[in-house]
């Protein structure tokens, strides 16, 4: 049997409240001025509950069942139906929609640590209410008021849940190529052709309606993706009847067995323009934002899941003799596991990894939510920028690391780690997928370094450093070493950006052949930031234990793991490296 | 459908000919004296043939169907026991094995090529034949007289497969937790009982008889891993009777489903001993050391698999612009994917991983063969002390890189990757356990840095250093940045070597804490060293091509690849980076 998940609330909270001080910034926000630490830690309780006692049980029964298509009805596997309505019935979908469409309204920081908690439960079943967010908050920004008085309500409630339907087989990464076609109607309507495939959600049987938001193209439009428009269409129309949508198969996937992933074709389906016409992208800009925060997210709770699982095994598994013992230890026949240094060292990687990124991603969170609610304009536009430089980092890095890191944690269980018993090899085939979906980790390297930080001159860049380099000056007193290593991680990461940003020119491709070092040393930087924060936060604070971790936890990352971020950066200045055709 | 397999024996070739020029050794052992490369060559393309045509076809069916216990006897997937049936008529399991027992005592390293080219093809089903190799060692080298003659000529031949029995619940890593126990008989047999768990291979439907080994304790014998014995334990009886064997499961696993791992019970079975009583786990050395060479081989093998496919994926799929184009080539539309950067590097590094790790790989096991037959002693007590340092390596670093490999392979396939279409997430969930089988890759990294480096002074690792450094003075007329970087990593290994055994006194935990990082910066030193001899080889040769792919995937591996060894000997040298108490 798997370890029972116990969610992190006292990790969680450390971080809103003491490192992020996300209560301080919700007070400047107008409609989170009512939200303080209190309620938040109430509802992180209760999303806890949910995640631990009704949603992990489904979670290796759902894999070894998996979805299956029924007279071109998808059924998920048993339990999840059930799963899901608790959900609803909790509000849950509701938590960071607009009180005006019947949301509850809360900071999507608080939205992250629900999903952070739902991922480490089941990542599959998380996907479902996952995807109506992006749904949400696209319809919001860019529909009619018809639209939206129609779709927001059940989408904020739950009652409907989403798909995003972009991906076709000729066009995965490369969406200017989408062919499905939309003609518009009399009425003021789209009829949409085509076919999509690896379509997560499009169909399933949690909910009656799942409204689909498609990429296509109107019969005038341009080629390539400046052509693209953004097309809703619902499984049922408005009047109840069902719209002509055809789900051809389940995709064979490696996990995620839960997540229904469909081939589908629109056949004369009726649906509704979202934004302007051939606009489609700029729209779906919204959606995409949102779901790479999410995917970030899937990374940080396989690895908080990951590393209570590790710890856990450690401690009980006993296999030979350790070279020393922790004070008042005694050896007793064979020690436990993590007892020795190399399982030390991969348990407390696991810890660095889990806590820094938590930090990371909720800090992305907690800039999207300042980004559209600061009473400060220029507070919303600087945190837009720095949001929007994070969020592929959060993505990439995260499910990177998420990755590397459940394989770390599935080799403390040595041969158990391999069958299903502990959950582990599960948890590493289903977090497989989020390198690649919502754009690939590469395509995510490059969205840092060309967009992010090469086309707008740095100005993102500049004000991310200004903030470490504000927190280096917090720790200087304390922590001078670690002080030190920021400020030499970003002198680093500027030497990096001016040497790229002077040579591009003349080499074009050369940001392109190092943008996966680039975002890597940038990851390796928000993590250090992030154990310094918490070292820093936890010595000022009066709970010694925690303040004794978090240093122990600092020190561990700057010595055993911030030194890969050297080489990236050696790389990414590594011109003569050039790369042959193949 | 999976992109066909093609067997490289063009590569090979190369690699056995002209870089590790095998005849010339071929010549000095008795053995082989009637080996010549073209022989070799036959064989490889004999075995090119079967792996392609019989046995490729299997794999991914046998993972959809995987194996079943029927009653207590365990049926494999459809078209297994038809493959085995080739290969057997073929003869190839006695490829290596000594004529006195009906083998054809070929060289192990033609051995090793032929199960390159099998585990590319299908990992689960090649685990059958590659477990009659350690077994067949094991008894030629520690069994009776009486037991050679009844046993060898059948694994030899492969009418009778075998299997290891070493794995308990509460022994895994350690086997001193043994508690399987065996007593003597008054006809000089054993009564073997106990329980076993994780064993490949324990029982299926390719053979009829199915030899295992059992690590087991005597009544007399001491606690822990020097009371161990060795005791064969055959399925049928030489009267034909069943054995008191009880297959009990079959574990579910992530991968190599098409490979029985099974739990079972030794119910009072009659065995006999190998080897003298309390020396089971020296007798047990032996096939350990075979096998994990065999388990490095799968790292290698489905490294080649997978930079086959990846390379023509990448050729076919079309997505995007790429920032240039090759010579002679121009855009339309959508460019193939293998122009892009980021593509690129992720296809040389698969390149330069796969040719460089089959020459390490290829090196042992033509070491061993050297340690065995070379005709001077001395030659082969130093082989031998260089195939003992080399095995973990080639163990751990070959899986490793293997993995990380299949891994960034599946990334260029996006989301056709995480599907079972192409094959590629198989591979990376069959090779996920050889990380953990025969010996975890920490425990590998242990042994190379405790037993093989340490232990004897440094008396091998001087001796691979002698070898290197003799590469890089062939290097230096022609290749002089080669020859540069060898040294330079060469000088490393040994001032993070000679600090280790200074300082190990005074801090025992400190090897134990770095000895990831020490097998990690042997392994890029050893594909440094392959990558610069295949350049030298081929600048010498008379293959304009050939010699251009060398130079260019050398400096390749220099320039984006080996920069990754120094973070590892810092952080050898890093004392300061202590590990706390989990």
């Amino acid at each position: 049997m798997a370890h029972p998940y116990t969610a992190p609330l006292a990790d969680m909270r450390f971080v809103i409240e003491e490192v992020l001080q996300a209560p301080a910034s919700w007070a400047r926000c107008g409609r989170f001025a009512e939200v303080d630490a209190g309620m938040a830690a109430q509802v992180l309780e209760e999303a806890g509950r949910f995640a631990a006692e009704v949603l992990a049980p489904t979670n290796a029964p759902g894999d070894l069942e998996g979805c299956r298509l029924d007279q071109g009805q998808v059924r998920t596997p048993g339990g999840f139906r059930e799963a899901y309505r608790t959900f609803v019935d909790g509000g849950w979908p509701a938590l960071a929609c607009d009180a005006q469409w019947g949301g509850q309204g809360l900071p999507l920081l608080l939205e992250a640590a629900l999903y952070e908690m739902l991922l480490s439960c089941n990542q599959a079943w998380s996907m479902y209410p996952g995807l109506l967010h992006g749904a949400y908050a696209t319809l919001e920004a860019h529909g009619s008021e018809a639209l939206k008085a129609l779709y927001l309500p059940k989408l904020a409630s739950g009652e409907w849940l989403a798909a995003m339907a972009l991906t076709e087989p000729q066009a995965g990464s490369d969406l200017g190529q989408v062919r499905t076609r939309a003609e518009a109607q009399a009425d003021g309507s789209l009829r949409v052709t085509g076919s999509k495939i690896f379509i997560s959600g499009a169909d399933h049987d949690l909910t009656d309606n799942i409204v689909h938001l498609v990429l296509c193209r109107l019969p005038d439009a341009p080629p390539g993706s400046k052509g693209l428009s953004l097309a809703l269409v619902p499984k049922l129309l408005p009047d109840g009847s069902r719209n002509g949508i055809e789900v051809d198969a389940l995709e064979h996937k490696m996990g995620i067995h839960g997540s229904a992933t469909c081939a589908l074709r629109y056949e004369g389906a009726t649906g509704w323009l979202i934004g302007a016409p051939h606009r489609g992208l700029q729209a779906m800009f919204v959606m995409m934002n949102a779901a790479r925060l999410h995917v970030g997210l899937q990374g940080l709770g396989h690895l908080e899941r990951a590393t209570q699982s590790a710890l856990a095994y450690a401690a009980e598994r006993r296999q030979l003799r350790a070279p020393a013992v922790p004070e008042g230890q005694d050896h007793r026949g064979a020690d436990p596991i993590a007892w020795h240094p190399a399982m030390r060292r991969t348990l407390w990687t696991l810890r660095a990894l889990t806590e820094g990124l938590r930090v990371v991603a909720y800090r992305a969170a907690l800039l999207i939510d300042e980004a559209q609610h600061h009473a400060d304009p220029e507070r919303r536009a600087r945190s837009q920028r720095l949001a929007a430089l994070l969020t592929p980092i959060v993505k990439a890095f995260g499910t990177h690391q998420g990755f590397q890191g459940v394989s770390a944690a599935l080799q403390v269980f040595g041969g158990y780690g391999y069958v299903h018993e502990y959950g582990i090899e599960q948890q590493l085939r289903d977090l497989r997928i989020a390198l690649i979906y919502e754009g690939t980790n590469e395509i995510q390297a490059i969205d840092l370094l060309q967009r992010k930080v090469l086309a707008d001159g740095g100005a993102a860049l500049h004000a991310l450093v200004d903030d470490i380099e504000a927190e280096a000056a917090r720790c200087e007193a304390a922590l001078p070493h670690m002080a030190e290593a920021l400020r030499r991680e970003c002198a680093r990461l500027l030497e990096a950006t001016a040497a790229l940003q002077a040579g591009r020119e003349q080499d074009p491709e050369w940001p392109l052949r190092v943008a996966d070092d680039y975002l890597m040393g940038c990851g390796h930087l928000l993590l250090a930031w992030a154990w310094a924060a918490m070292a820093r936060a936890a010595a000022g604070g009066d709970d010694a234990a925690r303040a004794r971790h978090q240093r122990e936890l600092a020190d561990f990352g700057l010595q055993w793991l911030l030194p890969q971020a050297e080489r990236h950066w050696r790389q990414v200045l590594a011109r003569e490296a050039g790369l042959p055709w193949v």
